[in-house]
């Protein structure tokens, strides 16, 4: 058995990563979540190592120190994180691992492990996506607009991913992603003597 | 729609290559079956066009000398080889197109096609390929040796190639290429604006 692979699934907000994320846990039972670190308070019902792993402030910033995040961000006061040991660990047993990230986010990771396989989630349209945000109901046109233009921005950045999936159907979508992990388990990589030596 | 792909099926003799690309072909209607050129004579039942391009020797000729085949190779005083106009074609229509093809061919391939997926089959084991060709039971030891020595060459040659597909069962090994197609229909590749421009 070789190692896993990091599938890092990211899109600009309101395409539906989360969801189609879920689909793919369903379906795929060995396929292990990126679980990120935080300093945020755990809600009810949340459990460390599951949801998240929570650490205080000072641990946080000592990952950091310690380049054991492949990506950090601070959100309303609070530390968010990829934790590298849980990814390489995950990768070391044979096992794959998805993680959901935004787009800036997946960037970083990218720079750090460059061996991942990025997948970028598009809207079948921007109209779409548009609709999909509008829909929500919670949003004033402003923040309307600036998501549009944030989103138009993100697809700006999608060479630097390694596959386009569009989520015009969640069963579709699911279907490319899983079609891309089995390929990528069949990719000829530059060290492959354990395969020519059968 | 974007360009189709040009899908290379190659490996050792014995592998399967002719039944998996005869299941793949049924599972998939709309992929395009690569026809070879000849010029040994028809037999019965065979027909221009479909199991050959039926051409004179002159014709042939003239095709190695304008480039228009993408490989050939002189067999028992008959060539055989791949015409680039079809497959070019046929990709231009927005369609894939499948080659089955030994290993010294598909190599061809790749110098006048390296845009093509290649895609690598294995047997489980060179212990079963020799079981497969032993089975046939057509073949004395000598030939069996030979073969298998060729095998274990051409098994050298497989990093070479995009992908290795172990052919363990026809149903997998199907499963896997057809996941192979899905996910280079989703791969970025340099030139991806009419992707981007979504």
């Amino acid at each position: 058995m070789g190692k896993g692979l990091l599938i890092v699934l990211s899109g600009p907000s309101g395409v539906g990563k989360g969801t189609v994320c879920n689909e793919l846990r369903r379906r795929l039972p060995d396929l292990v979540y990126s679980v990120s670190a935080t300093t945020r308070n755990p809600r009810l019902g949340e459990e460390n190592g599951v949801n998240y792993f929570f650490k205080s402030r000072e641990q946080f910033e000592e990952m950091i120190a310690n380049d054991q995040l492949l990506e950090y961000a601070e959100y309303v006061g609070n530390y968010y994180g990829t934790p590298r040991d849980f990814v390489e660990a995950t990768l070391q047993s044979g096992k794959d691992i998805i993680l959901e990230i935004e787009v800036q986010g997946a960037l970083k990771v990218k720079s750090k492990f460059p061996e991942g396989i990025f997948v970028f989630l598009l809207p079948p349209s921007l109209d779409e996506l548009k609709g999909r945000i509008v829909g929500r109901g919670t949003e004033n046109q402003a923040t309307i607009d600036h998501r549009m233009s944030v989103a138009a921005d993100e697809i700006g950045l999608m060479e630097n991913y390694d596959y386009a999936v569009v989520n015009d159907e969640i069963d579709q979508a699911c279907h490319r992603i899983q079609s891309i992990i089995v390929a990528e388990h069949c990719k000829i990589r530059p060290r492959c003597e354990e395969v020519a030596a059968r």
